[in-house]
Protein backbone atom coordinates (compact mmCIF):
# COMPACT_ATOMS: atom_id res chain seq x y z
CA UNK A 1 0.00 0.00 0.00
CA UNK A 2 1.50 3.50 -0.61
CA UNK A 3 1.66 5.90 1.99
CA UNK A 4 -1.51 7.46 3.31
CA UNK A 5 -1.90 11.33 1.57
CA UNK A 6 -0.44 14.22 4.44
CA UNK A 7 -1.64 15.09 7.76
CA UNK A 8 -4.35 17.59 8.36
CA UNK A 9 -5.12 18.84 12.17
CA UNK A 10 -8.16 19.25 12.57
CA UNK A 11 -7.74 22.09 15.67
CA UNK A 12 -10.73 19.96 17.70
CA UNK A 13 -7.94 17.86 18.56
CA UNK A 14 -6.15 20.15 20.92
CA UNK A 15 -9.26 22.79 21.08
CA UNK A 16 -8.88 22.17 25.05
CA UNK A 17 -4.65 23.23 24.95
CA UNK A 18 -4.57 25.91 22.10
CA UNK A 19 -6.32 28.82 20.26
CA UNK A 20 -6.01 28.78 16.63
CA UNK A 21 -3.02 31.09 16.69
CA UNK A 22 -1.30 27.91 18.89
CA UNK A 23 -2.49 25.60 16.00
CA UNK A 24 -0.95 27.17 13.09
CA UNK A 25 2.46 27.59 15.01
CA UNK A 26 2.14 24.41 16.43
CA UNK A 27 1.37 22.51 13.07
CA UNK A 28 4.77 24.91 10.96
CA UNK A 29 6.18 23.85 14.26
CA UNK A 30 6.04 20.07 12.97
CA UNK A 31 6.10 19.82 9.96
CA UNK A 32 2.20 19.32 9.45
CA UNK A 33 1.21 20.52 6.66
CA UNK A 34 -2.74 20.80 6.37
CA UNK A 35 -5.08 22.58 8.81
CA UNK A 36 -9.05 22.46 9.89
CA UNK A 37 -9.88 24.71 11.95
CA UNK A 38 -13.69 25.14 13.89
CA UNK A 39 -14.99 29.06 14.26
CA UNK A 40 -15.06 29.11 17.31
CA UNK A 41 -11.68 29.36 17.45
CA UNK A 42 -11.70 31.29 13.79
CA UNK A 43 -13.79 33.82 15.68
CA UNK A 44 -11.59 34.64 18.70
CA UNK A 45 -9.10 34.76 15.88
CA UNK A 46 -10.53 36.49 13.61
CA UNK A 47 -10.76 35.61 9.86
CA UNK A 48 -8.05 38.14 8.49
CA UNK A 49 -5.64 37.45 11.31
CA UNK A 50 -5.80 33.53 10.65
CA UNK A 51 -6.15 33.79 6.83
CA UNK A 52 -2.85 35.89 6.67
CA UNK A 53 -1.13 33.67 9.55
CA UNK A 54 -2.08 30.17 7.45
CA UNK A 55 -1.02 31.79 4.32
CA UNK A 56 2.67 33.09 5.78
CA UNK A 57 3.11 29.71 7.33
CA UNK A 58 1.86 27.95 3.93
CA UNK A 59 -0.58 25.28 5.03
CA UNK A 60 -3.45 23.76 3.35
CA UNK A 61 -7.13 24.11 5.04
CA UNK A 62 -8.83 21.11 4.58
CA UNK A 63 -11.85 22.07 5.91
CA UNK A 64 -13.86 24.58 8.13
CA UNK A 65 -15.78 23.04 10.87
CA UNK A 66 -18.58 23.81 10.12
CA UNK A 67 -21.80 24.96 8.69
CA UNK A 68 -25.20 23.24 8.73
CA UNK A 69 -27.22 22.77 11.87
CA UNK A 70 -30.33 23.57 9.77
CA UNK A 71 -33.49 22.19 10.87
CA UNK A 72 -35.44 24.69 13.62
CA UNK A 73 -38.65 24.90 15.05
CA UNK A 74 -39.79 27.73 12.74
CA UNK A 75 -39.28 29.74 9.44
CA UNK A 76 -37.48 32.17 11.12
CA UNK A 77 -35.12 29.67 13.03
CA UNK A 78 -34.33 27.97 9.27
CA UNK A 79 -33.50 31.43 7.69
CA UNK A 80 -31.51 32.26 11.01
CA UNK A 81 -29.08 29.33 10.02
CA UNK A 82 -29.29 29.93 6.31
CA UNK A 83 -28.00 33.07 7.35
CA UNK A 84 -25.18 31.60 9.20
CA UNK A 85 -24.03 29.40 6.82
CA UNK A 86 -23.76 31.84 4.53
CA UNK A 87 -21.15 33.50 6.76
CA UNK A 88 -19.26 30.10 7.15
CA UNK A 89 -19.05 30.25 3.09
CA UNK A 90 -17.52 33.65 3.26
CA UNK A 91 -15.16 32.46 5.91
CA UNK A 92 -14.37 29.42 4.14
CA UNK A 93 -13.99 31.23 1.14
CA UNK A 94 -11.45 33.95 3.08
CA UNK A 95 -9.46 30.93 4.63
CA UNK A 96 -8.93 29.34 1.00
CA UNK A 97 -10.53 26.24 2.26
CA UNK A 98 -10.98 23.34 0.64
CA UNK A 99 -14.89 22.52 1.94
CA UNK A 100 -16.89 24.17 4.28
CA UNK A 101 -18.24 20.87 6.51
CA UNK A 102 -21.86 20.37 7.01
CA UNK A 103 -22.97 18.67 10.15
CA UNK A 104 -26.55 18.99 9.26
CA UNK A 105 -28.09 19.34 12.68
CA UNK A 106 -30.97 17.19 14.77
CA UNK A 107 -34.06 17.57 15.65
CA UNK A 108 -35.41 20.78 16.61
CA UNK A 109 -36.22 20.38 20.39
CA UNK A 110 -39.48 18.62 21.04
CA UNK A 111 -39.79 17.14 17.96
CA UNK A 112 -39.88 13.11 17.67
CA UNK A 113 -40.09 13.96 13.55
CA UNK A 114 -37.11 12.65 12.26
CA UNK A 115 -38.02 12.59 8.22
CA UNK A 116 -39.12 16.18 8.79
CA UNK A 117 -35.70 17.32 10.12
CA UNK A 118 -34.48 15.32 6.99
CA UNK A 119 -36.55 17.02 4.83
CA UNK A 120 -35.85 20.45 6.51
CA UNK A 121 -31.13 19.67 6.38
CA UNK A 122 -32.07 19.00 2.11
CA UNK A 123 -33.91 22.21 1.64
CA UNK A 124 -31.37 24.05 3.83
CA UNK A 125 -28.51 22.66 2.03
CA UNK A 126 -30.65 23.33 -1.12
CA UNK A 127 -30.88 26.98 -0.12
CA UNK A 128 -27.38 27.91 -0.08
CA UNK A 129 -25.68 25.46 -3.05
CA UNK A 130 -25.93 28.71 -5.45
CA UNK A 131 -24.29 30.82 -2.76
CA UNK A 132 -21.57 28.42 -2.37
CA UNK A 133 -20.89 27.98 -5.72
CA UNK A 134 -20.84 31.67 -6.28
CA UNK A 135 -17.92 31.55 -3.87
CA UNK A 136 -16.73 28.66 -5.16
CA UNK A 137 -16.74 26.60 -1.86
CA UNK A 138 -17.47 23.20 -2.24
CA UNK A 139 -19.98 22.12 0.51
CA UNK A 140 -19.17 18.63 2.46
CA UNK A 141 -21.72 17.03 3.68
CA UNK A 142 -20.68 14.72 6.84
CA UNK A 143 -22.96 11.74 7.49
CA UNK A 144 -22.48 11.97 11.52
CA UNK A 145 -22.82 8.14 13.59
CA UNK A 146 -26.42 7.17 14.30
CA UNK A 147 -25.68 7.86 17.74
CA UNK A 148 -25.83 11.79 16.82
CA UNK A 149 -29.24 11.36 14.91
CA UNK A 150 -31.70 13.12 17.17
CA UNK A 151 -29.52 16.24 18.67
CA UNK A 152 -26.62 16.82 16.36
CA UNK A 153 -27.33 15.34 12.63
CA UNK A 154 -29.58 13.70 11.18
CA UNK A 155 -28.35 12.94 8.01
CA UNK A 156 -26.26 9.21 9.44
CA UNK A 157 -25.04 7.15 6.41
CA UNK A 158 -23.34 7.68 3.46
CA UNK A 159 -25.97 6.61 1.19
CA UNK A 160 -28.52 9.16 2.76
CA UNK A 161 -25.64 12.17 2.11
CA UNK A 162 -24.97 11.10 -1.13
CA UNK A 163 -28.72 10.92 -2.13
CA UNK A 164 -29.01 14.70 -0.69
CA UNK A 165 -26.24 15.23 -3.38
CA UNK A 166 -28.15 13.30 -6.10
CA UNK A 167 -31.53 15.70 -5.42
CA UNK A 168 -29.35 18.57 -5.33
CA UNK A 169 -27.80 17.92 -8.96
CA UNK A 170 -24.20 17.26 -7.55
CA UNK A 171 -22.91 13.47 -9.69
CA UNK A 172 -20.17 11.28 -8.81
CA UNK A 173 -17.75 13.70 -11.52
CA UNK A 174 -18.96 16.76 -9.61
CA UNK A 175 -17.53 17.91 -6.33
CA UNK A 176 -19.50 21.37 -5.80
CA UNK A 177 -21.55 19.40 -3.32
CA UNK A 178 -20.11 16.41 -1.54
CA UNK A 179 -19.29 14.67 1.29
CA UNK A 180 -16.87 14.25 4.61
CA UNK A 181 -16.40 10.76 4.85
CA UNK A 182 -15.19 10.62 8.86
CA UNK A 183 -13.86 7.19 9.66
CA UNK A 184 -15.50 7.28 13.08
CA UNK A 185 -18.86 8.11 11.93
CA UNK A 186 -19.06 4.99 8.87
CA UNK A 187 -16.92 2.51 10.02
CA UNK A 188 -19.85 0.05 10.87
CA UNK A 189 -21.95 0.32 7.62
CA UNK A 190 -22.16 -2.62 5.85
CA UNK A 191 -22.75 -0.58 2.80
CA UNK A 192 -19.36 1.45 3.19
CA UNK A 193 -17.93 0.39 0.08
CA UNK A 194 -20.51 0.45 -2.32
CA UNK A 195 -21.28 4.12 -0.95
CA UNK A 196 -17.88 5.11 -0.89
CA UNK A 197 -17.19 3.62 -4.47
CA UNK A 198 -20.52 5.56 -5.33
CA UNK A 199 -19.36 8.86 -3.92
CA UNK A 200 -16.52 9.08 -6.17
CA UNK A 201 -15.20 12.34 -6.51
CA UNK A 202 -17.47 13.95 -4.05
CA UNK A 203 -15.04 12.98 -1.46
CA UNK A 204 -13.86 16.31 -0.42
CA UNK A 205 -12.40 15.00 2.98
CA UNK A 206 -11.59 12.11 5.05
CA UNK A 207 -11.11 11.95 8.86
CA UNK A 208 -9.53 10.13 10.64
CA UNK A 209 -9.60 9.07 14.15
CA UNK A 210 -10.39 5.36 16.09
CA UNK A 211 -13.52 3.80 18.13
CA UNK A 212 -12.54 2.47 21.67
CA UNK A 213 -13.78 0.05 23.36
CA UNK A 214 -15.16 0.39 25.10
CA UNK A 215 -16.60 4.03 24.52
CA UNK A 216 -17.34 6.20 27.91
CA UNK A 217 -19.19 8.72 26.04
CA UNK A 218 -20.91 9.49 23.04
CA UNK A 219 -19.41 12.53 21.96
CA UNK A 220 -16.09 13.40 24.06
CA UNK A 221 -14.51 9.59 24.14
CA UNK A 222 -13.22 9.29 20.55
CA UNK A 223 -9.70 7.25 20.42
CA UNK A 224 -6.01 8.06 18.60
CA UNK A 225 -5.69 5.62 15.42
CA UNK A 226 -4.27 2.52 16.55
CA UNK A 227 -5.78 2.64 19.94
CA UNK A 228 -9.49 1.11 18.59
CA UNK A 229 -11.52 -1.46 16.62
CA UNK A 230 -11.27 0.25 13.33
CA UNK A 231 -9.62 -0.97 10.05
CA UNK A 232 -8.41 2.31 8.89
CA UNK A 233 -6.07 1.70 5.80
CA UNK A 234 -9.12 -0.23 4.56
CA UNK A 235 -11.42 2.29 4.51
CA UNK A 236 -8.37 4.87 3.20
CA UNK A 237 -7.87 2.29 0.48
CA UNK A 238 -11.43 2.45 -0.15
CA UNK A 239 -11.34 6.59 -0.60
CA UNK A 240 -8.42 6.33 -2.40
CA UNK A 241 -10.10 3.53 -5.01
CA UNK A 242 -12.75 6.26 -5.34
CA UNK A 243 -9.96 9.06 -6.74
CA UNK A 244 -9.44 10.61 -3.28
CA UNK A 245 -6.10 12.60 -3.27
CA UNK A 246 -6.16 14.37 -0.41
CA UNK A 247 -5.32 15.16 3.27
CA UNK A 248 -5.89 12.52 6.33
CA UNK A 249 -7.77 14.72 8.76
CA UNK A 250 -6.78 13.74 12.36
CA UNK A 251 -10.32 14.76 14.58
CA UNK A 252 -10.18 13.83 18.04
CA UNK A 253 -12.31 14.98 20.85
CA UNK A 254 -11.03 13.37 24.34
CA UNK A 255 -12.05 14.70 27.21
CA UNK A 256 -10.45 12.19 29.69
CA UNK A 257 -7.03 11.69 27.53
CA UNK A 258 -5.90 13.98 24.50
CA UNK A 259 -7.19 17.24 25.56
CA UNK A 260 -5.75 16.48 28.76
CA UNK A 261 -2.15 15.91 27.44
CA UNK A 262 0.60 18.15 26.01
CA UNK A 263 -0.28 19.51 23.03
CA UNK A 264 3.12 19.24 21.21
CA UNK A 265 2.98 15.75 22.28
CA UNK A 266 -0.74 15.04 20.87
CA UNK A 267 0.89 16.42 17.65
CA UNK A 268 3.98 14.23 17.60
CA UNK A 269 1.54 10.85 18.40
CA UNK A 270 -0.62 12.23 15.51
CA UNK A 271 2.08 12.01 13.23
CA UNK A 272 3.74 8.69 14.36
CA UNK A 273 0.49 7.03 14.44
CA UNK A 274 0.05 8.61 11.05
CA UNK A 275 2.67 7.32 9.46
CA UNK A 276 2.25 3.59 11.15
CA UNK A 277 -1.65 2.65 11.61
CA UNK A 278 -2.95 4.82 8.77
CA UNK B 1 -54.95 4.24 15.07
CA UNK B 2 -55.97 0.77 17.38
CA UNK B 3 -54.67 0.04 20.63
CA UNK B 4 -51.02 -1.38 20.56
CA UNK B 5 -50.43 -5.05 21.39
CA UNK B 6 -50.49 -6.62 24.83
CA UNK B 7 -47.75 -5.49 26.95
CA UNK B 8 -44.46 -7.38 27.61
CA UNK B 9 -42.16 -7.25 30.19
CA UNK B 10 -38.41 -7.73 29.67
CA UNK B 11 -36.78 -8.64 32.82
CA UNK B 12 -33.60 -6.66 31.93
CA UNK B 13 -35.96 -3.35 33.08
CA UNK B 14 -36.64 -4.16 36.72
CA UNK B 15 -32.93 -6.73 36.80
CA UNK B 16 -31.65 -4.59 39.92
CA UNK B 17 -34.52 -4.46 41.81
CA UNK B 18 -36.19 -8.17 41.01
CA UNK B 19 -35.92 -11.78 40.74
CA UNK B 20 -37.32 -13.79 37.90
CA UNK B 21 -39.72 -15.10 40.88
CA UNK B 22 -40.72 -11.21 41.62
CA UNK B 23 -40.43 -10.75 38.03
CA UNK B 24 -43.23 -13.37 37.39
CA UNK B 25 -45.30 -12.60 40.43
CA UNK B 26 -45.19 -8.62 39.70
CA UNK B 27 -46.41 -9.25 35.70
CA UNK B 28 -49.15 -10.94 37.70
CA UNK B 29 -50.30 -8.60 40.32
CA UNK B 30 -50.12 -5.89 37.85
CA UNK B 31 -52.33 -7.57 34.78
CA UNK B 32 -48.80 -7.86 32.39
CA UNK B 33 -49.60 -10.79 30.00
CA UNK B 34 -46.17 -11.65 28.47
CA UNK B 35 -42.86 -11.85 30.17
CA UNK B 36 -39.15 -12.37 28.31
CA UNK B 37 -36.68 -13.75 30.71
CA UNK B 38 -32.78 -13.01 30.25
CA UNK B 39 -31.26 -16.70 30.97
CA UNK B 40 -29.24 -15.05 33.88
CA UNK B 41 -31.97 -14.69 35.87
CA UNK B 42 -33.67 -17.75 34.48
CA UNK B 43 -30.29 -20.01 35.55
CA UNK B 44 -30.53 -18.39 39.17
CA UNK B 45 -34.46 -19.42 39.18
CA UNK B 46 -34.34 -22.82 37.55
CA UNK B 47 -35.59 -23.56 34.04
CA UNK B 48 -37.98 -25.93 35.73
CA UNK B 49 -39.34 -23.72 38.48
CA UNK B 50 -39.63 -20.83 35.96
CA UNK B 51 -41.65 -22.81 33.45
CA UNK B 52 -44.11 -24.41 36.00
CA UNK B 53 -44.25 -20.83 37.53
CA UNK B 54 -44.97 -18.70 34.59
CA UNK B 55 -47.35 -21.68 32.87
CA UNK B 56 -49.43 -21.61 36.62
CA UNK B 57 -50.13 -17.98 36.22
CA UNK B 58 -50.43 -18.14 32.48
CA UNK B 59 -48.15 -15.68 30.77
CA UNK B 60 -47.02 -15.37 27.63
CA UNK B 61 -43.45 -15.97 27.10
CA UNK B 62 -42.48 -13.37 24.34
CA UNK B 63 -39.00 -14.24 23.91
CA UNK B 64 -35.50 -15.86 26.12
CA UNK B 65 -32.86 -13.25 25.93
CA UNK B 66 -30.49 -14.35 24.44
CA UNK B 67 -28.75 -16.27 22.57
CA UNK B 68 -25.62 -15.60 19.49
CA UNK B 69 -22.31 -14.15 20.45
CA UNK B 70 -21.19 -16.28 17.98
CA UNK B 71 -17.69 -14.58 16.55
CA UNK B 72 -14.83 -16.02 18.50
CA UNK B 73 -11.11 -15.92 18.02
CA UNK B 74 -10.89 -19.88 17.09
CA UNK B 75 -12.85 -22.56 16.54
CA UNK B 76 -13.10 -23.87 19.75
CA UNK B 77 -14.37 -21.00 21.31
CA UNK B 78 -16.89 -20.67 17.90
CA UNK B 79 -17.99 -24.18 18.89
CA UNK B 80 -18.51 -23.09 22.48
CA UNK B 81 -20.73 -20.43 21.16
CA UNK B 82 -23.01 -22.79 19.16
CA UNK B 83 -23.53 -25.41 21.87
CA UNK B 84 -24.11 -22.90 24.09
CA UNK B 85 -26.91 -22.07 21.36
CA UNK B 86 -28.20 -25.22 21.66
CA UNK B 87 -28.78 -25.07 25.47
CA UNK B 88 -30.61 -21.75 25.07
CA UNK B 89 -32.59 -23.12 22.25
CA UNK B 90 -33.82 -25.89 24.98
CA UNK B 91 -34.32 -23.79 27.37
CA UNK B 92 -36.54 -21.31 24.99
CA UNK B 93 -38.47 -24.17 24.11
CA UNK B 94 -38.74 -25.34 27.44
CA UNK B 95 -40.24 -22.06 28.58
CA UNK B 96 -42.35 -21.82 25.26
CA UNK B 97 -40.93 -19.12 23.97
CA UNK B 98 -42.18 -17.13 21.43
CA UNK B 99 -38.29 -16.68 20.17
CA UNK B 100 -34.71 -17.12 21.01
CA UNK B 101 -33.87 -13.03 20.26
CA UNK B 102 -30.03 -13.56 19.14
CA UNK B 103 -27.50 -10.43 20.23
CA UNK B 104 -25.38 -12.05 17.49
CA UNK B 105 -21.82 -10.74 18.87
CA UNK B 106 -19.24 -7.96 18.17
CA UNK B 107 -15.51 -8.30 17.17
CA UNK B 108 -13.37 -10.83 18.73
CA UNK B 109 -10.62 -9.28 21.32
CA UNK B 110 -7.93 -7.68 19.57
CA UNK B 111 -9.78 -8.04 15.81
CA UNK B 112 -10.73 -5.12 13.70
CA UNK B 113 -12.15 -7.49 10.75
CA UNK B 114 -15.88 -6.68 11.15
CA UNK B 115 -16.61 -8.34 7.69
CA UNK B 116 -14.47 -11.37 9.34
CA UNK B 117 -17.06 -11.27 12.23
CA UNK B 118 -19.80 -10.83 10.41
CA UNK B 119 -19.68 -13.96 8.40
CA UNK B 120 -18.66 -15.61 11.64
CA UNK B 121 -22.09 -14.59 12.68
CA UNK B 122 -24.36 -16.00 9.76
CA UNK B 123 -21.83 -19.01 10.15
CA UNK B 124 -23.04 -19.82 13.34
CA UNK B 125 -26.63 -19.20 12.89
CA UNK B 126 -26.51 -21.28 10.01
CA UNK B 127 -25.12 -24.22 12.47
CA UNK B 128 -27.84 -23.65 15.01
CA UNK B 129 -30.70 -23.45 12.42
CA UNK B 130 -31.59 -26.77 11.93
CA UNK B 131 -31.51 -27.45 15.96
CA UNK B 132 -34.19 -24.60 16.02
CA UNK B 133 -35.95 -25.99 13.80
CA UNK B 134 -36.64 -29.63 14.97
CA UNK B 135 -37.19 -27.89 18.74
CA UNK B 136 -39.68 -25.45 17.15
CA UNK B 137 -38.02 -22.55 18.17
CA UNK B 138 -37.99 -19.34 16.22
CA UNK B 139 -34.37 -17.60 16.26
CA UNK B 140 -35.21 -13.66 16.19
CA UNK B 141 -31.75 -11.92 15.33
CA UNK B 142 -31.92 -8.16 16.87
CA UNK B 143 -29.43 -5.74 14.67
CA UNK B 144 -28.59 -3.64 17.37
CA UNK B 145 -27.46 0.33 17.26
CA UNK B 146 -24.50 0.73 15.77
CA UNK B 147 -22.43 1.91 18.83
CA UNK B 148 -22.90 -1.43 19.50
CA UNK B 149 -21.38 -2.98 16.21
CA UNK B 150 -17.66 -3.53 17.94
CA UNK B 151 -18.77 -5.31 21.09
CA UNK B 152 -21.86 -6.19 21.24
CA UNK B 153 -23.67 -6.83 17.73
CA UNK B 154 -21.81 -6.30 14.19
CA UNK B 155 -25.58 -6.86 12.70
CA UNK B 156 -26.81 -3.07 12.75
CA UNK B 157 -29.64 -2.69 10.67
CA UNK B 158 -32.99 -4.69 9.48
CA UNK B 159 -31.46 -4.97 5.87
CA UNK B 160 -28.49 -7.00 7.22
CA UNK B 161 -30.16 -9.14 9.20
CA UNK B 162 -32.81 -9.71 6.79
CA UNK B 163 -29.81 -10.15 3.86
CA UNK B 164 -28.65 -13.20 6.79
CA UNK B 165 -32.86 -14.24 6.74
CA UNK B 166 -32.74 -14.58 2.79
CA UNK B 167 -29.34 -16.26 2.63
CA UNK B 168 -30.48 -19.08 5.42
CA UNK B 169 -33.16 -19.99 3.39
CA UNK B 170 -35.82 -17.80 5.48
CA UNK B 171 -38.16 -16.01 3.23
CA UNK B 172 -40.63 -13.21 4.13
CA UNK B 173 -43.51 -15.65 4.62
CA UNK B 174 -41.65 -17.99 7.06
CA UNK B 175 -40.77 -17.37 10.59
CA UNK B 176 -38.28 -20.09 11.86
CA UNK B 177 -35.78 -17.11 11.31
CA UNK B 178 -36.73 -13.71 11.58
CA UNK B 179 -36.23 -10.35 13.28
CA UNK B 180 -36.44 -9.04 16.26
CA UNK B 181 -37.39 -5.44 16.20
CA UNK B 182 -36.21 -2.85 19.03
CA UNK B 183 -37.25 0.64 18.15
CA UNK B 184 -33.87 2.02 20.13
CA UNK B 185 -31.42 0.15 18.02
CA UNK B 186 -33.56 1.18 14.74
CA UNK B 187 -35.55 4.14 14.78
CA UNK B 188 -32.49 6.68 13.16
CA UNK B 189 -32.63 3.86 10.10
CA UNK B 190 -33.41 6.04 6.91
CA UNK B 191 -34.29 2.42 5.15
CA UNK B 192 -36.66 1.47 8.28
CA UNK B 193 -40.06 1.70 6.91
CA UNK B 194 -38.58 -0.22 3.59
CA UNK B 195 -37.05 -3.08 5.66
CA UNK B 196 -40.18 -3.56 8.24
CA UNK B 197 -42.50 -4.09 4.70
CA UNK B 198 -39.21 -6.56 3.66
CA UNK B 199 -39.23 -8.52 6.83
CA UNK B 200 -43.03 -9.39 6.93
CA UNK B 201 -44.13 -12.65 8.82
CA UNK B 202 -40.40 -12.19 9.77
CA UNK B 203 -40.49 -9.97 12.99
CA UNK B 204 -41.17 -12.22 15.75
CA UNK B 205 -40.74 -9.79 18.40
CA UNK B 206 -41.22 -5.58 18.90
CA UNK B 207 -39.47 -3.89 21.97
CA UNK B 208 -39.62 -0.77 22.93
CA UNK B 209 -38.27 1.67 25.17
CA UNK B 210 -36.94 5.58 23.87
CA UNK B 211 -33.66 7.60 23.20
CA UNK B 212 -33.20 10.09 25.60
CA UNK B 213 -31.42 13.41 24.53
CA UNK B 214 -28.56 13.46 25.93
CA UNK B 215 -27.78 9.90 26.46
CA UNK B 216 -25.04 10.21 29.06
CA UNK B 217 -24.07 5.99 28.62
CA UNK B 218 -24.32 4.13 25.63
CA UNK B 219 -25.96 0.83 27.40
CA UNK B 220 -27.59 1.81 30.46
CA UNK B 221 -29.47 5.44 29.60
CA UNK B 222 -32.00 3.79 28.10
CA UNK B 223 -35.63 6.14 28.57
CA UNK B 224 -39.02 5.07 28.95
CA UNK B 225 -41.79 5.37 26.11
CA UNK B 226 -42.32 9.21 26.01
CA UNK B 227 -39.11 10.69 27.33
CA UNK B 228 -37.28 10.64 24.54
CA UNK B 229 -37.55 11.40 20.61
CA UNK B 230 -38.82 8.52 19.41
CA UNK B 231 -41.82 8.51 17.20
CA UNK B 232 -43.25 5.20 18.60
CA UNK B 233 -46.63 5.22 17.29
CA UNK B 234 -45.32 5.61 13.63
CA UNK B 235 -42.75 2.58 14.23
CA UNK B 236 -45.39 0.55 15.73
CA UNK B 237 -47.67 1.09 12.85
CA UNK B 238 -45.07 -0.04 10.44
CA UNK B 239 -44.65 -3.36 12.42
CA UNK B 240 -48.39 -4.26 12.31
CA UNK B 241 -48.81 -3.10 8.31
CA UNK B 242 -45.92 -5.33 7.96
CA UNK B 243 -48.66 -8.16 9.69
CA UNK B 244 -47.04 -8.60 13.32
CA UNK B 245 -49.81 -9.08 15.93
CA UNK B 246 -47.79 -9.69 18.66
CA UNK B 247 -46.54 -7.91 22.13
CA UNK B 248 -45.09 -4.57 22.81
CA UNK B 249 -42.20 -6.05 24.68
CA UNK B 250 -40.65 -2.81 26.83
CA UNK B 251 -36.96 -3.31 28.15
CA UNK B 252 -35.39 -0.38 29.43
CA UNK B 253 -31.70 -0.80 30.79
CA UNK B 254 -31.26 2.62 33.09
CA UNK B 255 -28.53 2.55 35.32
CA UNK B 256 -29.12 5.65 36.42
CA UNK B 257 -33.46 6.02 37.23
CA UNK B 258 -35.24 3.21 36.67
CA UNK B 259 -33.01 0.23 37.78
CA UNK B 260 -32.96 2.99 41.03
CA UNK B 261 -37.15 3.33 41.92
CA UNK B 262 -39.50 0.69 43.43
CA UNK B 263 -39.85 -1.93 40.63
CA UNK B 264 -43.95 -1.91 41.28
CA UNK B 265 -43.83 1.91 40.33
CA UNK B 266 -42.03 1.14 37.02
CA UNK B 267 -44.48 -1.71 35.82
CA UNK B 268 -46.92 1.00 36.75
CA UNK B 269 -45.36 3.66 34.46
CA UNK B 270 -44.70 1.03 31.75
CA UNK B 271 -48.30 0.22 31.39
CA UNK B 272 -49.71 3.80 31.80
CA UNK B 273 -47.05 4.78 28.90
CA UNK B 274 -47.69 1.81 26.78
CA UNK B 275 -51.48 3.17 27.13
CA UNK B 276 -50.73 6.74 26.15
CA UNK B 277 -48.10 7.11 23.89
CA UNK B 278 -47.04 3.64 22.24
Amino acid sequence: MTAPGPLSLNTATVKEQWSLQQCIEGCARHGITGISPWRDKLAEYGVRNAAKHIRDVGLAVTGLCRGGMFPAPDAAGRQAAIDDNRRAIDDAAALGAQCLVLVVGGMPQGSKDLAGARSQVQDGIAAVLEYARAAKMPLAIEPLHPMYAADRACVNTLAQALDICDALGSGPGDAHLGVAVDVYHVWWDPQLKAQIERAAKRILAFHICDWLVPTTDLLLDRGMMGDGVIDIPAIRAMVEAAGYRGFCEVEIMSAGNWWKRDADEVLRVCQERHRTVV
